[in-house]
């Protein structure tokens, strides 16, 4: 993000999305399984998809709609797989295209030297997907049956019966709710540090971070290297990162805490982007005012895997579970990329490379399993 | 790729990167370390770095000129480690750039929905990373200390004495010689099914596979996907490759081993693209011509690492071993990405990735070490 833009973004991708899906339901007896292919190659229309009907048989099915999913697709549908992927319906409260889609500009995804805006980017992710003959249902995966082989995913219209399927539904960053709180989102306000810090706005000027965990505290230190000073803001009088995190952070001469303490509104500079901050102290009830141009929420993120219903290994945040190096979980046949398996460098770039990753993957089990052209069409 | 422009590509580069080195050469008293830097961000000057000096001093040292150095540079310079960056001079016979530089069309890398030129990406990578302020050496690195701290890192004409070094040198795919070898490269010749096997040029055609190990199994059964035929040619009479991979090529209708047999020459369509191939039997000496559009190569890849001289763990097959799902190596402090410690997936998108992560894991561990931005300037 460079400062701006972000509501006008989503709301952008939201009218869009939105056209899709009222195109969608305006003709749900002709055309229920709307598939976006802008130029669908050789061999993309599935024998095994039938006008009218709500189950349809595929190798292949993606759930995720961000740069994990889609190169997934892209690989997966130029290896002749026939992807169905489930982009959702402001699922998990996000337009489709995921992250990406509530920031402004992009400077960190290699190949754009100049940038480009985060929904120009999940946009051409998409077309490229579709390009290759991906199909695409803007419906949102209620639930799914791993132990039935094939797998089936189910959405409030349709039924994909899967011989693979690759989880990529990601995961949104936790933002706390106070005034002010979405109108200076992606004006100073943001969620990923690595992401934002290096914006102009930050230069120079302080910063604050909100949390009290590991996170919190590497954000904070990371930020010194913009910021002129960065607060840490915790509610409790003791974080709970490790030691050494806070000993590091602690330590840092750049770096302040604001104990015991809630941001209760965000107000506005002169330019319009963030000014600063209305905190009260929760134990002497004491207001005051800390002027920022900075404010990164670093209180963990939620990867969306509630619909998987226990039926994937977890780890106790809630994330997939991967075999180290592959994309593999718990279950044969099903592969996680993305955010959703990844609470470390979850980056757009990153993501991108394990849905690589997990199409080749699941490619290679598919030849394993004998489950090509041929068995299943 | 799709067909085409691969000499022409490599020219351009070589030209290109020639031009700069010879740039260099002129004025090797006044402007020895030659850096490039379309638009130095701020701070991007190193203090550390004097004019007409033959050593400097850096935080992060990355070696590599491909997508995960690239990357990782993009990444690095974001958080102000000021990366210096030795992209090589026709390091393993390639011009700057890597592997990408000698292919034509990209069509797998997510965000270019039309394709793009190998060479064009490249070029965007470079740019991307020189605008945050990367100092880029077209220098080839000769060896490097990974006993001493700072590790030092030597080039012919500089020596960089660095806390922290990301590998991302890449890997070479083995290509055989013999009379049209080169005349047909990207005319039908390639070393990678997965990016090129959906290419236009080899739709219901017949293709050949040349190798005997596990990859020309599996490139073999996924090339069928496109291929009326795929021909294994193997120099033996028993493949090297393991009993289930064999089988499953064996078993394969759509697949002919052509036993005993060398490539002689390759020879030309009327089109000017690959036609056939000429063999020769190694046992009986009989001589015969193999109609193929394609023959894919998958004898294998070098990766770059001599330069390390065993300072670094490596695999049998002389790839950098990584920590599964980190980019650490065996040396803390030392990172690696992309190709050199990738030998199952090995796209520019999963090179990418890769090169994110290790500049998120280079500035945790500087960030551990306290080789912040005070220690080292």
């Amino acid at each position: 993000m460079s400062g701006g833009g972000s509501s006008r973004s989503n709301l952008a991708a939201l009218l869009r999305r939105a056209g899709a899906q009222i195109g969608l339901f305006s003709k749900p007896a002709s055309s229920p399984q709307r598939s976006i292919s802008s130029s669908p190659g050789p061999g993309s229309s599935n024998p095994a998809m039938e006008e009218g009907s709500k189950t349809l048989r595929s190798r292949l099915c993606i759930i995720g709609s961000g740069p994990a999913a889609h190169t997934a697709a892209i690989y997966a549908a130029r290896a002749e797989l026939k992807p169905v992927l489930f982009e959702g319906w402001m699922a998990n409260d996000i337009a489709a295209g995921g992250q990406l889609t509530t920031t402004s500009e992009v400077e960190n995804f290699p190949g754009f030297p100049e940038g480009i805006q985060g929904l120009d980017l999940t946009d051409r992710f998409r077309a490229q997907s579709a390009r290759f003959g991906t199909q695409i249902f803007t419906e949102t995966v209620t639930s799914v049956d791993l132990f039935s082989r094939p797998f089936k995913i189910v959405s409030d219209s349709t039924t994909v019966l899967s011989d693979a399927i690759i989880v990529a539904t990601g995961a949104v960053a936790r933002r706390l709710q106070f005034a002010g709180a979405n109108e200076f989102w992606n004006k100073g306000i943001s969620a990923c540090a690595v992401c934002d810090g290096a914006a102009p706005i930050f230069r120079n000027r302080p910063i604050a971070v909100l949390g009290g965990g590991d996170s919190a505290m590497e954000e904070a230190n990371f930020l010194t290297k913009y910021g002129s000073k960065v607060y840490i803001i915790h509610r409790r009088d003791a974080f709970r990162a490790s030691k050494i995190m806070q000993a590091r952070a602690l330590g840092n001469p750049r770096i302040e805490v604001v104990w015991n303490s809630v941001v209760e509104e965000a107000f506005g500079s002169e330019k319009g982007l963030l000014g600063g901050l209305k905190l009260r102290n929760v134990v002497t009830g004491e207001k005051s005012e800390l002027p920022v141009s900075g404010l990164f929420f670093a209180i963990g993120h939620e990867p969306a895997t509630k619909f998987l219903d226990g039926q994937l290994e977890l780890d106790s945040d809630g994330y997939v579970v991967t075999k180290p190096g592959t994309t593999k979980t718990s279950v044969q046949g099903v592969f996680a990329a993305g955010d959703v398996q990844d609470k470390k460098y979850r980056q757009a770039i990153t993501a991108a490379g394990t849905g690589c990753m997990a199409a080749l993957d699941a490619e290679h089990y598919l030849q394993e399993i004998g489950a090509q052209e041929d068995k299943t069409d």
